[in-house]
């Protein structure tokens, strides 16, 4: 089964795709789609919508993962984020892709062993789980860790 | 100009467009877009993305107008909003419209003359700013509204 992880985030949203077989992981790609601060917010929006409906066409995905959203205690900081994930699911939506969310804490837990890991230690523990592959970006790395716990997590059919 | 008002929600989008000559307003068309609650989320952000897309499409609009957001006191109702929102806006980048943000108390205040305006006030201004017009539906009349105020608050260059 190939996932693909995303990290929802008007800056800039990572995504990463891995293949699951059996208790196996494969890398595949992975990037990030940053966006302009100078151009509008719809602007933005659409771009990041487009961007991830073409990563679903070439990759072909079964199954898209992403982190259940993270309240921040900032509301403005909240609304660009959930904006964001809602121009990107749209775009899952489009392609017919079923999204699993899975918490936080569940995905720390998943890819490193306990819910309250670093991100260094998430980013440490790619470097094992995906031997070989350089992960440029920390979105990106985000991405890949949330399509492994989906994998991991058995939440994968 | 022709305005499209927008009143974004994941349950039940409402659209409505306006022609603005000087000061005066003509009723073009309005409507909503429910999405169905059985669905996935990632199904319904796009079912708005494409509704709001093929009404721009449609009316051909030279701006979009909308509320700025509210922050509700209850998270998840402000993350659905903002994720359904995202969806929407993004759909006005698909077809390069620009949108403007107008806070809830200017649009209750340039419609009905203060910015504490009930509902229902808004919903009596509507029928006698656009004469004639049947509006169907509560989120209708909220993104009537909102076009009627940007043609007002002169932000309609």
């Amino acid at each position: 089964m190939l996932i693909l992880g995303l990290d929802p985030s008007l800056t800039c949203t990572g995504w990463g795709v891995v293949r699951s077989v059996g208790s196996r992981l494969t890398h595949i790609a992975h990037g990030q789609v940053p966006t302009d601060a100078g151009t509008p917010m719809a602007a933005r929006l659409h771009h990041l919508h487009d961007a991830i409906a073409a990563v679903i066409g070439t990759y072909a995905p079964d199954r898209a993962a992403v982190e259940e959203v993270f309240v921040n205690k900032n509301p403005a900081s909240t609304l660009k984020l959930a904006q964001a994930r809602g121009a990107v699911l749209a775009a899952c939506g489009r392609c017919s892709l079923p999204v699993a969310e899975h918490a936080t804490r569940l995905v720390k837990k998943a890819v490193v062993g306990t819910g309250r890991a670093e991100k260094a230690q998430v980013q440490a523990m790619l470097k094992i789980l995906l031997p070989g592959v350089k992960v440029t970006g920390a979105d990106a790395a985000d991405a890949l860790a949330v399509a492994i716990a989906h994998a991991h997590l058995g939440g994968g059919g």
